[in-house]
């Protein structure tokens, strides 16, 4: 018993965080402000998350979940569409994809709390989309581009619109596989 | 004269730490041993360098100078084994890499101190790499891929070479241009 209401005080913070992230971006969703959110002390909140890193992670896992239950895609052109649509997605929520790209990059450094994370979430995906694209180094270069489109995004909003280029993308990959 | 030497000083500091992130990679170079090993105190260093930002950009800086000497480069053909030359130097070079991740990741921040050299930097690469390809969105698209590329590498350098995916990238783009 304990343990349940635990956990839906762990996805109580989480959902606290990634609704904050939303409103407020993301270097304003502090540890500090988060527990004020959910009524409890910021020694409180490190009960159940020790580390800012560690929330951040389970706000992205978060996300993923979100994704994967609007993706079950089957096919290039199908997986390609909805990759699409996460773009346009993600476009609207610019404080988590700002939280993804700052953690993405602070992960590469060994011993990073996030490292785990996003290795494994990598792997994942790119094995997923592999499925659908035919190949897994087609995969590893869309997603690739999706978080290199983010990156240069987030710098400059009017100028790198990512939808354009993702588009790009998607109309040279399905020409080559109608090329083979 | 002391403008001079002051800036003899500099570019001593920054190659220390551009050849130190090579040797013991990004997270072992801090300011401490960079100034250890240019004969300075850290608060000396502090006074070239206020921040370990302002430092990272400063080599990140350098690392454009010797790309852009090495690589004066027209056309699409061009431009895209050049840029594979690139990845190829990058692949032996992690630490300048995992730099390179770490600040452009954090940089998506606003008020962050390297944010206008990223901004400002993608904005000048892409246009320069339009005049090549024929397009801004396909030099976004390709600078993305680069990006991302190395976050995948750096997290599973066995498992996500880089540069099969460019050379699958490289190869669409120029059938792309083909069929134009």
């Amino acid at each position: 018993m304990a343990t349940a209401r635990r956990g839906d005080r762990r996805g109580e913070i989480v959902r606290a965080a990634f609704d904050m992230i939303g409103e407020r971006g993301y270097p304003n969703t502090t540890l500090a402000a988060v527990a004020e959110r959910v009524g409890l002390t910021q020694q409180g909140l490190l009960h159940y998350f020790p580390t800012k890193e560690d929330l951040l992670v389970a706000v992205l896992r978060r996300r993923d979940e979100l994704d994967v239950s609007g993706g079950a895609v089957a096919g290039p052109a199908g997986v390609l569409e909805a990759l699409a649509m996460l773009v346009d997605v993600n476009a609207s929520r610019p404080g988590i994809v700002q939280t993804f790209t700052v953690l993405a990059g602070e992960s590469v450094t060994d011993g990073h709390p996030a490292r785990a994370y996003f290795a494994e979430r990598y792997a994942r995906v790119r094995a997923l989309l592999a499925e659908s694209l035919g190949d897994e180094v087609t995969a590893q270069l869309v997603i690739a581009a999706l978080d290199g489109l983010q990156i240069q995004w987030l710098l400059d909003p009017e100028g790198a619109d990512m939808r354009p280029a993702f588009d790009r993308l998607a109309e040279l990959v399905g020409r080559g596989r109608a090329a083979e």
